[in-house]
């Protein structure tokens, strides 16, 4: 099959390079010019613009956007608008907002497909997850890709509708934040607690065996093998949130209790304010009513 | 009524001086002998020991220790023990176990009181909130005392059987947890939110009629009054805890689930901890699996 | 001063009847026409729709708007729109969203005042609590109202610009929510643990000194002393939760964790589920791993 | 090498099962004749009694205890006393408290091993995760067993010293609760959201490449199965807790914050209680100030 990737960061190179593995043809275009070389040296057929990477495409197209979500999906698809017919097949396999992938379904003159992708970079070698919403018939067409690009065809499915794909992906997001602070929790323990333990060796026999062994307990060993038992130099500060956040706020439409995805996404927020204004709060009323003594900053 | 008050803190002092300005006869002891002569110049009867204390008390004796929870109770109590009858009257209104008085009233000869304090040296002029364990027979003896400590006949009661004071008392303290981090939830996120705000403002608005008026409340609207809004250089450090630990340790006993009372005290935990082994295992994974760039210390 | 009130529910009433009692004129008009009658029983000036309701206000026109948040708002404004000018104030007293009223206040030919009102019918006799956002003058020019409504000049004040009234109100209802959950969870140790107590008498000794005597706590002792201690027939189901949800909203978006508001808010969400998911699914991985039973409903 | 294994329940047949695959000599007991039986059927030597048990064994005694943690452990370790000596060793394979393995660890005529052991009995074939705390040199003894019955050599691992290996355990099932609870939100939130999902494919596409794969994903895939989408009659009730609780109350004393961990336990206590008292009181109290009508149970 002839394939379209447009986006060829980390993730879009792995979506590409598979379908090359699985021999298919991958025409690429990046705004970074380099990347297309790059991916051209590795077989890709090169494209200069979108439009030319449309053009480039015979029969129906097939096309994998893999792009930072928000503006820039945004502004890919304008750009392939005119280019695109109903039997065409666009494919954003980025983390986009599911209201988004719904709204842009409904404008999309091709079949339009979200496409919840996880593993991460980690994952070029074993394949992604892929959950995929919109049109049967599209999925169905796209199957020899996913086949390539995930870790085969127990890897990939159809959830449902339009936005069903990067719903799911969102949920899966939460779920990772909270089973990070799971693992973070019961590390701290160990690490702050009675016994003088090997992180890496208490990971590992966890691994092999253990009711909690998992993909992420595997990259925990690997950091306490990497970054030593104590962690090093790993900073006390956790970046992103926004699918968390995004998890959270359907939860709140849906009024469905989330309290360890919440707390583990309010961990995050905390990690990175200075001087917590409740905290110091509290340490003031404790003056007010017991005249403790208050901690203050120099 | 002849009161014996033993530690002459400033919570002791306070039982001292209101029971006096009641017409109570008070003989005073503590370890520092300036407090004695202290109390001694606020017209009680000083003693040098705790026989001596002991000694000074005619007919049923009456003694109130006020001394810190734990060891120095029971030392208290060793000494008292030769010197105690059947109707003499113990009360402890310090910050005990609850597990401890119950203890301490099988041993002790004395009728033995659990009296769990509350409102602090704050309260000193308007009295304390006293929730009272042990025989009815003692509380009964003890009305004319409680009722000039506290705040009158409405701020003090007889519980229940052995124990029960410091129980209710624990578990107010676990509630006061909770109160204080909630307030500073709120004006935490009015703090960093999107409006400029004189929380003082705030503070004495919602105390002048709103639905979560309280004295804590006022203690924010004090605190905001003398440190500003921002709270100047109040640090981000909560001291404390036992009794918010034992409030815990109960309910966890009992499997009844206090998610708001666990988590403020989890926050004073982490108020003074450094470098949270959970968020930097949380921002190490996001490498493993994302290749996103860890932050680092120096 | 003459002032219309729009909407006569008890929260309207009680505006319409502090103002009347504190010397203002009071046009009322309400879609239900008993409450027109019964407010001009009280001494009001009936109005027989809204526009008839501009009409009788004299000079500049002070209006307040007490209907249910959301769409009633602006169908009240749109009809009022014709007849107001920039030197007349409306006052909206009711739980809008924050973002509801900067907009509305954008669009408003009059000046715009949004008034979080704190206090419910229980404080029809001591007065609200009211935040109040929008331009200084019409703050200044609503005073005598305002002191009149609240509990006197202390229990009302201007927050800052428009919104900035509801958004504070927004913040009280989060908290609020977060001190009932900490005082159930305090009581709800009481009644399941290891003692028989009175809570009435706890409540009450609580609120005669303690650290976390409050307003709620006065209504908690009061639940007690009309239910029983085990609160008789009163069901485990808790209604409401919009502001609460708003509060997480804007939480959410300025990064500030708000670990107990958010818990007390998803404590309400689960008390209104039948047959949690997430607890069916663990009860069903206990068999997964360890054989366990399930419990399965017949 | 020859193994006297005490307890012949699932975990304890697994544990006889699995040496005698791997040639080791197993005498086995249990105070159910019938399960000595069919371990004898399965081709270990019976014994009649536990002092048999350790009469059978030649030389130096190894004995593996599977027994529930608390009385049944110190009742094994009474009777086999008087036939242990210092070139023995026992290990504890079971749930048992840290503080208790320490204390035994103390007094045991033998080396004594505690031996955390996670799996389960689905985990028969492959084998346990086996953390192991007590002297070196009985742990190297006990190699050539621990790789019988656990996955292989990276299955097993020294913690440390007395109390480790069952303080690892109890930290990897507080964790586990967490992982549960964690799980159980995110597909609490797609079952009750807004797309249709079938939640067998949505695991099963997770855990074929996705972050959060693991084996308790690869349960709730074959909950979903076996169950339904839905979970048909599964109940809303989760046993256990005590390993869990252990983990708090350790937490508790080390001052570390625990909140996902706690709040997946506080979950399981409150899917055991009917009609919580702190949403009852919450219930009521919104009649207190806002007069919204109380839910009642008839």
């Amino acid at each position: 099959m002839q394939l379209g990737v447009l986006g060829l960061g980390r993730m879009g190179r792995i979506v590409a390079d598979r379908s090359m593995a699985a021999g298919h043809d991958v025409v690429a275009f990046d705004v970074a010019e380099e990347a297309v070389a790059d991916a051209a040296d590795a077989g890709a057929e090169p494209a200069d613009s979108i439009s030319d990477l449309a053009d480039r495409l015979d029969g129906d197209k097939r096309i994998w956007l893999m792009v930072p979500a928000g503006e820039p999906v945004d502004a890919a698809l304008a750009e392939l608008e005119a280019h695109l017919g109903s039997r065409d097949v666009v494919i954003d396999g980025g983390n986009s907002r599911f209201q988004d992938s719904v709204r842009r379904a409904e404008s999309c003159p091709a079949a339009y497909l979200d496409c919840g992708t996880s593993g991460g970079p980690a994952s070029a070698e074993e394949g992604f997850s892929l959950m995929v919403g919109g049109p049967e018939w599209a999925y169905e067409a796209m199957v020899p890709v996913f086949d390539a690009v995930a870790t085969g065809p127990a890897g990939h499915d159809r959830m449902g509708a339009a936005g069903s794909g990067h719903y799911v992906k969102m949920v899966h997001n939460g779920v990772e934040y909270a089973l990070m602070q799971a693992y973070g929790e019961g590390f701290e323990l160990l690490a702050d607690g009675r016994y003088d333990l090997d992180l890496e060796a208490v990971a590992r026999t966890w691994n092999n065996g253990a009711v909690i062994r998992s993909w992420l307990l595997e990259l925990c060993e690997e950091a306490f093998r990497e970054e030593g038992t104590n962690l090093g130099t790993v900073a006390d500060r956790v970046e992103g949130g926004s699918t968390g956040t995004w998890t959270v706020q359907e939860a709140l439409e849906q009024e469905v209790p989330l309290p360890l995805i919440y707390t583990a996404l309010a961990e995050r927020f905390g990690s990175r304010s200075e001087g917590r204004f409740s905290r110091r709060l509290a340490n003031r009323l404790r003056y007010g009513f017991g005249r403790h003594e208050v901690a203050r900053n120099d």
